[in-house]
């Protein structure tokens, strides 16, 4: 450290020599002080519109298929109305914004096109806020200079090639948990990525599409700064977006497929379950309240739908088994509290994993990831986690779950398997699981498509 | 899967209809069988020369410093000039070939460059085969194109700017996880990623060039294609930079600092424990064969010199406390065999990190990634692990691991701690940990380096 020569620097006490302190530029022409440069200053909150009234109405738990992110596209075209007198909102889409059925944005909003327009064109123009561009960096990048100089936005990827970006979203992460530490620097908008066409549905892509790692990158970033939410439907997503786009000064991931899929919960149940975090899902569950024999656990859209008809499977074929069923949507809150501001103690940990039942967790991601985030709870060995494990490619949707063995099938088997009170019980009931994956693997071959009774599934009591 | 009308493609049988498979260019014209498109046809195999001739003479461990990739260098040099005839073998370097330490290649080999050369210019060529370009993603497309098409070589970057292209990193090892599939492929060269300037030492640069992610990233691949090597010391270095350069079809992580460091082990004991991937390190432990009290396991540089200094101090301090110490090289062999070919079984894992004594593990990346390879073992809960956390920036070698809570004095604070048989010596221990860290907090704030007892530290029996 010598050799930045701090004597000629600084006086005997610490203190910056008065003649260099001199050499700065004074006022608002000092380079952080500069409002060009401390956007936060300029910082306008956005108009948000009321986020429940894009609300799916849900009657009954997974019994209907909607596109969670249309609902989402709505309440970002009635945000650049609210909004288009401050001009302080921008989407940023390196994929097709209508192919993430966000594009409904187009009934009030072009995308951004500065060349001759022609008449074959569709919603360009110069003035247009949504940008629209095939690179990720760019995208990214814009986003970060209109988050810094004042503005709101949302990039919206595929799942895969945000790690393309990655290296953009560590180092914002890494100025943001600086920034944080001066207390002149402003607050700024947060850096909001949405992540659609996830690793689990890959019906027009194939293997390369097929990349979670932005969640681990995510995960390794501070507390302070960093976020990563799986709402597993639309009025979650709802919920979660609207919380996301009033915040400040984070990070902010949050993931969901495109594509149509169930809805779980009423947008009363979905702001409830949102706002904690993570909840026991009763409806689900046959635990009485009481302590359960295995919890099932799942954190993003696919898990759930394959734990909650794994919850099903196991109620209607063994129904003396007693299982609980806990959705995360809030990946931080598994952390403990000295690790992240969202962090549960561990007392609500057990409330809802107990303290030595078997948890079965069906994960969006690596798997690696909720070992590492529940490590220092009460017996973590007791977590068997399934998550995405570079398997299948161009394939069905309960395929892709099956080849990573993340299926409603694998999870009954792996329940049954670590439910000891019951094992009187469940040799048969493994066997007719692994007949089902068996008789699936030659359907979906014969077929080209999933089995009635997986893809036409709906929750009855 | 049916729009892909597979009624018009395929006969009753399954079988491509015979006038469409008429369609495809016969024998070397077919895509995949282009030598253009199947490089490992055309691929010859490195001359390498010996690596145990660029050895450091290490007569007895951690009593001299060197810069371990400087040896490599002197390797490399000596592999452009046995390959020269066959001009197959390139270093892509986005930062400074020198500033790496590998400098030596130029005695031999120049930079590529194709604009005229001016007499001020140094060691420039259009021949030059070494590949300088500050950017991560051509250095990293360039290498994977020149493997592609039946060549060797290495490529060398920064720690944290290697996530700049981990997106190109993790789409060319699912190309391999492909490739490897199809019995008409040759093997291909493995991808060879160098990081050095890594995260413990920001001497002169900062926080955002402390990132130790594409450890996270190779990790979640499959075994089958992917491999991190974190060699301590120079000779390891040489043995895995050996291994990696003549092995195909891989992507082999390899991490290492540059600067000057303690060298630990002979060339006959770095081949040993390189073939070992891990092994416990007698010479700095205690326990004399028998059941320690506590294991200090580490990977990495900058860890293992932390992880040997505390086993050091607690020897001369606290005789009474058995402390194993066990450096990992290959981080896959902590994997279970069935998720990675190097993977240890049960038997030979306990063998070095006991059954059930407290581990306190230094890991160069961020702390998570042991809790997840760990997963599975017995007694899982007693990992304790320090990692990167996201502190410190341009400030002193020992500040760095201070911050992030993995220097010996946090680690003997952790040993002792955790081993309750000595449980009655700790405390006045203990204490005394906490105030050396408090003598060099103010120590290096007044000084602007480390402790001398720090900084010149070296192994004394």
């Amino acid at each position: 450290m010598h050799s930045y020569q701090p004597e000629d620097l600084f006086d005997e006490h610490g203190r910056l020599k008065p003649e260099l302190a001199a050499l700065a530029p004074g006022g608002d022409r000092r380079m952080g002080a500069n409002p060009h440069a401390n956007g936060g200053k300029l910082r306008v909150n956005l108009e948000m519109p009321d986020f429940t009234d894009y609300a799916i109405d849900v009657k009954a738990p997974a019994t209907e298929h909607h596109e969670s992110t249309r609902q989402l596209g709505k309440m970002l075209r009635d945000i650049f109305t609210k909004n288009a007198g401050q001009r302080n909102f921008r989407l940023f889409c390196p994929d097709e914004t209508n192919s993430n059925r966000l594009g409904n944005v187009f009934e009030v909003e072009n995308r951004s096109f500065v060349e001759p327009i022609l008449a074959m064109d569709d919603h360009l123009s110069p003035e247009g806020r949504v940008m629209e561009v095939l690179s990720e960096h760019l995208c990214h990048g814009w986003l970060e200079g209109y988050l810094l100089t004042g503005r709101h936005g949302l990039f919206a990827t595929y799942e895969s090639f945000a790690l393309v970006s990655a290296s953009m979203t560590v180092q914002h992460t890494k100025w943001l948990e600086e920034g944080i530490k001066l207390p002149w620097r402003e607050p700024v908008s947060s850096l909001n990525i949405l992540l659609t066409s996830t690793c689990w549905r890959n019906d027009h892509n194939g293997f390369s599409h097929q990349g979670p790692g932005l969640i681990d990158t995510v995960l390794s970033k501070k507390g302070t700064v960093a976020r990563i939410y799986l709402p597993p439907d639309a009025n979650c997503l709802l919920s979660v977006a609207d919380h996301c786009l009033r915040s400040r000064n984070y990070v902010n991931l949050i993931v969901i497929d495109k594509q149509p899929q169930l809805q779980w919960l009423s947008m009363p149940d979905a702001v409830d379950h949102c706002t904690r975090g993570l909840s026991t899902w009763q409806w689900a569950s046959n635990d009485g309240y009481v302590e359960p024999d295995v919890v099932l656990a799942c954190a993003g859209d696919i898990p759930t739908l394959e734990t909650v008809a794994a919850a099903w499977w196991l109620r209607h074929h063994l129904p003396e088994l007693k299982v609980r069923v806990v959705n995360v949507v809030d990946l931080m809150k598994l952390y403990p509290p000295f690790l992240h501001p969202h962090g549960m103690d561990d007392t609500a940990f057990i409330e809802h994993f107990t303290i030595d039942a078997p948890v079965v967790f069906a994960f969006h991601g690596y798997a690696r990831a909720i070992h590492e985030v529940v490590h220092g709870r009460p017996n973590t060995p007791r977590f068997h986690v399934r998550g995405f494990m570079e398997e299948g490619t161009t394939t069905t949707p309960f395929d892709m779950v099956v080849l990573n063995h993340m299926s409603r099938y694998h999870l009954c088997i792996e329940a049954m398997r670590r439910a000891t009170r019951v094992r009187g019980l469940t040799p048969p009931l493994i066997a007719e699981c692994n007949d089902l994956l068996a008789r699936h693997a030659e359907y979906v071959r014969a077929n080209l498509e999933d089995m009635p009774e997986v893809r036409d599934w709906v929750w009855t009591d």
